[in-house]
């Protein structure tokens, strides 16, 4: 079920504000049997005094098993079906250091390779060539034009770069020129689909003039590209909701995958208290707020337990500066949970709180993966938290007479 | 999915009878934070019975958030996929006045309008007119013949009116004719596909006729047609359940709704008392039983949540009477809910009470928002609600070998 089949139809506007604070990564496990989880262990009273005045419940990000990663993480609590929904990887890596793609732009994942004087791969990885080497070396490929085109390439970090290609009539159905083999020289590329014809030839012509242009080179000698991947084509939140969003966020991933749906970018907040000033800032001029916290995730995947327990502290410490704000809706969630424990994203379902005048209150007295299984929304998939957020701000109609 | 893809080849006849109790509504909202719903307030001494022998849960009307009205309402609880299978407008209210649709009929919601001089409208609703003047002029219009067709013209209320086209050919994707504004005249009926070309000629001879058949008139010299609707086709409870099923309703909107899906309407009562004598008196003849209780709907509407109380504990008095005959299977739910602190439908989960012999009891010693938030059940969608009861009555044979 495509939650925008309704919504689309549905929707209505008011005055309303709807405040998403998500914290990547927020759910989490104990590191021993019977032992709490990081948003268990918190102090967290500001959570805990909106779950006696909210509702509860755990946030499915795709369906139960799965864990996402931050793309399809963040189109489910935008209500945007994961499934249904792919970003590409070219385009997720391009989002993620900021790119802005348009409509209609191709982007791949590219990798500096060695090749050895036959023109097989001898390292898929340059030898690691360190960023400070492979930075200008992604510049210098700016140089390779291709008439009808225009091709924008991007350092990434230490082999990787992402190269952007626009014109007409490309598509992103094109296979990887990466053989995932040494001894091998890298492969043409080919397309997968008629549409994507067009995006073959040029990647071919641009791939054969770049490899001329690192013929001198010791390491960084050829190259491959992967995860060819058109802009995903996302209806956008005035679209689907008739809201006006902003995205206050700090990492170009999180600005980018908000960019993708819609939202404008405000604010250059590098910290959380700076993004809760942006918040206050631009109150009046949006309808939805999306607010960003990286360091639950990042925590998480180092398996600091501890430290993870303080950055929720310190989330837990804001919470009063939005509510301050009186938001009609105010929702405290993650992307998927990021347990200590794992060291990685995981499939368990994210604590999620919602408070509005009309969410009926579960009764629940505390915060976290325990309460929130048993809380009110129940457990329910991430892309329908977006139509609760609309109801509970009275911005739905009734569907059907 | 829909249910019926299962239930249509799995289902098997027995001596079991289902008892579906609708209160219409039931769901509820505290009136200030920390309180209690009507339900919860409710003195239901034997719903609470039922709770300590049964299973309950939250049925999900639509899907997280929306708002049904009471078509996709009862749909849903007569486990027909409320976004796949919907009711047009015109459908709906030639339902709700207990017009009997047949297959092929095409039904209008009308209004009587003002024209001036040059034919453009000076009031959409014709002054308002009252039912007394327009109930007549409704009728008058049966007047108008077009060969080849049936035409019906049903009386509503104030300016409004239902026709209902039969005849060979016709399908209901046609446009309003009204235009939504004053100055400018009707609209012509336009089909949207060319199976709606002869309902739109149709249409538009039937307006022309009739609109000269009001030519004398005052306030009501002219009309306009909006949400053509076929009858929808909806498979019978005989075909996907193998049931034979009773409605006992007291409004024409359920009566209908319950023909729509194949039940048949028993009984002439008027009070929930009756509907139980009718109940009564029907026990042998039919599997499954729709009854419909209004009042838990009209006073949460009225946003008098002492009056919905009261008529939560009218429900209750009458369990004992229905639990008397022994039904196999007995469920105590709502097509919505309508909490009086909105004095509207909502889209929050619906509290829902089984009790059969093998339901599972999950403990739960009360019936009401929050016990069943919590659950045996969990939180499911109300299409579901009819493969459980089905499941209970030992009417569905195993999946698969």
């Amino acid at each position: 079920m495509d939650p925008h089949q309704l919504t689309r139809e549905l929707h209505t506007r008011n005055d309303s504000k709807i405040v998403m604070l998500v914290a990547d990564g927020l759910g989490g496990l104990p590191m021993t049997p019977g032992g709490n989880t990081e948003l268990e262990t918190a102090k967290r009273p500001n959570l805990d005094a909106l779950a006696k005045i909210g509702v509860q419940g755990g946030s499915i990000p795709v369906f139960p098993g799965i864990a996402p990663g931050s793309g399809p993480g963040h189109l489910g609590l935008f209500g945007y079906d994961p499934v249904k929904y792919l970003i590409g990887r070219g385009a997720l890596e391009a989002t993620g250091i900021g790119f802005h793609m348009q409509p209609g732009d191709v982007a791949a994942r590219g990798n500096f390779c060695t090749l050895d004087a036959a023109g097989k791969i001898a390292d898929r990885r340059a030898g690691r060539i360190p960023t400070e080497e492979s930075g200008p070396l992604a510049i210098r490929l700016r140089d390779v034009k291709i008439p009808g085109y225009e091709i924008f390439v991007e350092p990434v970090k230490e082999h990787r770069f992402v190269v952007v290609f626009r014109g007409a009539g490309l598509s992103g159905n094109v296979k990887d020129t990466d053989p995932q083999a040494t001894g091998v020289p890298p492969l043409a590329a080919v397309a997968h689909d008629a549409a994507s014809q067009k995006m073959a030839e040029v990647a071919n012509q641009w791939i054969a003039a770049a490899t001329k242009l690192l013929a001198g080179e010791k390491k960084a000698n050829g190259l491959t590209l992967r995860g060819f991947a058109a802009r995903p084509n996302l209806p956008s939140y005035e679209e689907v909701y008739g809201l006006k969003a902003a995205c206050i966020a700090v990492y170009p991933m999180y600005k980018g995958l908000a960019r993708l749906v819609g939202m404008d970018i405000v604010g250059k907040a590098q910290t959380l208290s700076e993004q809760i000033e942006t918040l206050a800032a631009n109150w009046s001029k949006y309808d939805f707020f999306f607010i960003h916290f990286k360091y639950t995730d990042s925590t998480g995947e180092d398996g600091n337990f501890d430290a993870k327990v303080k950055r929720i502290e310190e989330l837990d410490a804001v919470v009063p500066r939005i509510s301050a704000l009186k938001p009609t809706v105010l929702i405290v969630t993650g992307d998927h949970s990021t347990p200590s424990f794992l060291k990685s994203h995981s499939w368990h379902p994210v604590p999620t709180l919602l408070v509005s005048d009309c969410c009926r209150p579960d009764g629940h007295a505390t915060f976290g993966e325990n309460t929130s299984a048993r809380g009110g929304l129940g457990q329910f998939k991430a892309k329908y938290l977006m139509t609760l957020a609309l109801a509970n701000a009275g911005r739905l109609g009734k569907y059907g007479a």
